[in-house]
């Protein structure tokens, strides 16, 4: 029996990340690869708290509206300075992209990464047969410069995407300029920004830059990387247009989000005394692990590897010169770690030398041995 | 500032039954109109047990594979009587509904459904740009002779879907002959079957039928009507080439499903003796939920309404002869009382004389006066 995928499927790239899973599950392999939050880090004592009080209500187990659960939408929206019906909750904020995508896109219309690309974000594109540009990132976040003359030649995007805030994969966090000057374009040009924005509340260095401004931008969030990504909380704040829109959408993708859920979030989300110092506390671990990994990579690797300090979110984008990444991971699984060779995040660019670590996942002495056997791999290869 | 959706989001209907939600909500209003789950039986207590026991390991709130936590997929497959790597578990299985057509639908591709129809049956399908063919469903399921000459005329579908048991919203469970040909059919002609069943285990009179038989079959089953909406834990059961295309598309959609709530619904499949008396209490309150409302329905529209006998699930389709239902919705809900007219389920029919009518959501003695309700405002129509 042969059945045939449908061309959007077909047009879907397959997610290297994804598929190391199953290499990096072995045990034994240190995985500087996942997006994972440690696990050790995900306050599992005041979780079950938010959800033995949820479950007293019976309600709390039955089917909720589309846009999420009041209680919830009205948290989420205390947190971002938005007002209720600007947030339609989502499994994930994943589900908003890839809804957000069905919702606006249309085959062949175009979609602005940026190069390299959260694949994630270009998959769901890709699944509704968008027509990709990527524009290489800058050390200021998405080419607004470039951007900028394509516009200019006729480019009109329906939808420009970018990781805001310690970027996955590249770790640059777009300046205060990039953000202005995205939100000026979209209004001459008529294209939505979509400010994807996981990372941004795992700051450890420097300061906070303000979000894209302006009525055209949609900032997704997620509960995945400061509570814990099995509550599948994400979100999107949008004009109540949009989110109508994929409310809509949403009915034919899965009715609806767990109230159970939504409600244990909104509980953790309103605890705002325990919210910040929980997350004061995920920040300085993820300082201590970030410095973990890249003293290690003097330690082991120095004069031969480049990386971009983590000022914040959970990756190190490193580059290892005249060597071919995805060349180095068999070898590098071999002698018990595992990375993201740069090539699984490259749209237009090749991006071979580069390979993206992750200090999120692993504990420091761990993260220590992991680049110590990179760089074993390295000397065999 | 105004935002074009995309075809696809053009293409789909909206849902008059989830429009009415908002309306039904209104205090006062005794709904007959939902498709939920009665809340005074979901089993609150032991669910809260089940979050306890899963969330006491940490990794219950990390990340998980596309394809579900291997507990809950073993436990699914037993229930089944599948193996593992026949089940991807999905978040509700309207989410099943929605990958399935995105991975195997292309735009202008055939997709048959009956008709009437279960709207996010539909939904998916339009959202892909499906063209719909919908055959007038009979007493005995999916009209499998009209199904056989149009293919014998030549229409090729990639897909069929019905709902097996105790169809949403006719009512009627396909019997052994409909699903054997339905197989042979789909043998001969090459296309897929979508069982869709989430009433199944919800059979309050009479024998349960064996399911479509052969290996061009999807399966669909869910544990929102037997256990809890909330834990958004649905599933398919198809060949593990399907499964492979539909995990690589949901990568794209939402990443992966919940591993606390798969663990929690793995925790309450596996407990067998308990699920045995659980699901044996469900079918009796239904049981004695149904005979309630067509009691009422004898009582207080006796002679001026036609209706089959429910058997298990949740609805009760009925008709009013020389009545628009969707012009006495309005006086209905006036009267306090809420219904979903037949037009709603409509693809080609025109249904307009037809009412669904729940049985399951409300307790006998407001089933009694939802009917009433329905009298009086027939009355003054």
């Amino acid at each position: 029996m042969s059945i045939p995928p449908s061309r959007a499927l077909e047009s879907i790239r397959g997610s290297a990340i994804r598929d190391l899973l199953a290499v990096t599950e072995r045990p034994g392999v240190l995985s500087l690869a996942g997006g994972l939050p440690a696990t050790d880090l995900i306050p599992t004592g005041r979780i079950a708290v938010a959800a033995q009080r949820a479950i007293a209500d019976a309600s709390a187990l039955q089917y909720t509206a589309s846009t999420g659960v009041a209680r919830c939408r009205e948290a989420i929206a205390h947190l971002q300075c938005a007002a209720p019906e600007q947030i339609l909750i989502t499994h994930g904020s994943q589900q908003a992209l890839s809804l957000l995508a069905q919702a606006l896109v249309d085959p062949g219309s175009t979609v602005v990464v940026d190069d390299p690309v959260y694949v994630g974000a270009l998959q769901s594109f890709q699944a509704v047969c968008a027509r990709i540009v990527a524009l290489p990132i800058t050390g200021a976040g998405t080419n607004v410069a470039e951007l900028e003359t394509r516009l200019r030649s006729g480019l009109r995007p329906r939808i420009v995407h970018t990781v805001s805030n310690f970027h996955n994969p590249s770790g640059v966090t777009a300046s205060a300029h990039t953000r202005i000057r995205l939100a000026e374009l979209a209004d001459q040009y008529g294209f939505l920004a979509i400010e994807d924005d996981p990372y941004g509340a795992l700051r450890f260095t420097g300061d906070p830059i303000d979000p894209i401004p302006g009525d055209r931008v949609i900032r997704l969030g997620s509960a995945s990387k400061i509570l814990a990504p099995a509550l599948r909380v994400g979100w999107m704040q949008a004009p109540p247009s949009i989110v109508g829109m994929v409310e809509r959408l949403r009915q034919s993708a899965d009715l609806c989000g767990s109230a159970f859920s939504q409600l244990m979030t909104a509980d953790l989300l309103s605890d705002t005394g325990w919210l910040a110092d929980h997350v004061d506390r995920l920040c300085a671990q993820y300082r201590v692990r970030a410095t973990a990994l890249t003293d290690a990579l003097d330690r082991h690797l120095g004069g031969r590897i480049d990386w971009r300090p983590p000022e914040g979110g959970m990756f190190c984008w490193a580059r290892l010169h005249d060597v071919d990444t995805s060349n180095l991971l068999p070898a590098a699984l071999y002698q018990g770690v595992a990375f993201v060779p740069g090539r699984a995040f490259a749209v237009s660019d090749d991006l071979g030398e580069y390979l993206r670590l992750s200090f999120a996942t692993l504990p420091p002495a761990e993260l220590d041995e992991g680049v110590r056997r990179l760089a074993t791999a390295l000397d065999h290869l």
